[in-house]
């Protein structure tokens, strides 16, 4: 990495836990590659914490901007002055730019970049069935790129029915063509089963779904950064699924993370 | 430098302005050659902002501490849970530990780093004559370090009077035998002349003093950082007189401030 001075501009991403996170490590290679003199750090926040912090990093001038992450998608949306994009509709922000002035811009890039990792691998996107395990802001965000790069339907599974239905609410305005329905823990009869909950990221943690219902011929994706292979993904690699690791999501939004903290229009999946 | 991750610790400075800082590379090439996975980085915050930053950094996690300089050293103070060593005699905090339950622990090391950069100049302190231009943070840590290491009599020089005399008494009831007065804008008549205001760092700031005052014979030191060599320097060594720079105080504390905030104890100049 390039040295850090008093002139380095601060970037950061806020996440509670913060140890797994990988966008630092991108975030700095991309920036080092490019001659770019910032840097971007990790801050543990927790919940209760988030507005006080948002605030005085609206007043740290060589801030440029942040992630923010798990589990605070949902709950900056309101801490920002303005949201651009998809961002509103989504109700879930994972980027924030600050303006010289101190303005708070949320953007959401997780959706665009799952769907970049999707169409990375050549997985076929249009017409399929997904099964959507979870229904926060990464859920949210991902939902909403799935209907516009145009599923044929959507299942939401979740443990609160309210946080279902007020997704499949939002999405239904947007996109009201799209078939929507609160699942099971099973997804079998789905093309592709993503988890977007944080279950796997913790060792112990139980299945996001039932793990009977995958078969060969699905894609299973998990958004967990860390491990790289989710106890979820095992048991899809052992029932010969295809498998979409957390990295995808992130590789595929790293260079519109650093274009939106710095105040440059990012590109959409499935644009030239 | 080794890759920031996750699992990195949070160390900042907060300045105003913040380029010419020189901590952040002493520090991250210290904590580098250590092996330390830490990395120190610049905040640019506002003397106003500086309370509400204060209260957001408690609530980082991750953050270990924060070094704080021009123009913070005084009003942080009040901000810190509690003073260690000489720090609350200065009335000054250059370094703050953040406790891992999250209160702040301030310190001042500019004395002890000024005078240990002084030592290694091989410049004899005891009995010494000092004049003192400004009656800051910095200043005030100076001053104090100086009388401790038996300084004959020390004069100070700064545009308010009433900061003279406030910084004379503090000193005075500490050190009731040091000879403390208000000085001129003329050095002359001093063994060791110390510019500890921010003059210097901007282009077209005025001298701190009245170069005219300066002599062969006479230590010039200037705690100012960037540039290198303050017109106050140049003037110096144009008179013939030994030249000490801003970067002798940093280097003599750097060590400290990495010991102080992974609460290590720190040493003392002039100690074994």
């Amino acid at each position: 990495m390039m040295p850090i001075s008093g002139n380095t501009a601060l970037m950061c991403i806020l996440a509670d836990p913060i140890g797994q996170v990988r966008t630092p490590q991108m975030v700095n290679a991309l920036l080092q590659a490019r001659g770019t003199d910032a840097v971007m750090v990790p801050m543990h926040v927790a919940p209760a914490d988030l507005p006080d912090v948002m605030q005085a990093l609206r007043r740290t001038r060589n801030l440029k901007g942040m992630v923010i992450t798990v589990p605070h998608k949902m709950s900056v949306v309101p801490l920002c002055d303005e949201i651009e994009g998809d961002a509103a509709a989504v109700g879930a922000v994972n980027v924030v730019r600050r303006e010289p002035d101190g303005r708070l811009v949320g953007g959401m890039l997780d959706g665009t970049g799952f769907l970049r990792g999707l169409e990375a691998l050549g997985v076929p996107v249009r017409g399929a069935s997904v099964y959507l395990a979870g229904a926060g802001g990464a859920a949210h965000a991902i939902a909403f790129s799935l209907a516009q790069a145009g599923i044929g339907r959507l299942t939401i599974a979740n443990r609160s029915r309210a946080r279902i239905d007020a997704l499949a609410r939002r999405l239904t305005e947007r996109y009201p063509a799209l078939p929507v329905s609160a699942g099971s823990a099973d997804p079998a009869g789905h093309d592709i089963v993503v988890n977007a909950t944080s279950l796997g990221m913790a060792p112990g943690d139980p299945l996001p779904l039932d793990a009977a219902g995958l078969s060969a011929g699905q894609v299973v994706a998990d958004i967990i950064m860390q491990p790289a292979e989710t106890a979820l993904l095992a048991q899809a690699r052992a029932r010969g699924c295809r498998l979409y690791g957390g990295a995808g999501m992130l590789e595929g939004q790293v260079a519109d993370m650093v274009a939106f903290i710095s105040g440059r229009a990012t590109s959409q999946a499935g644009e030239a």
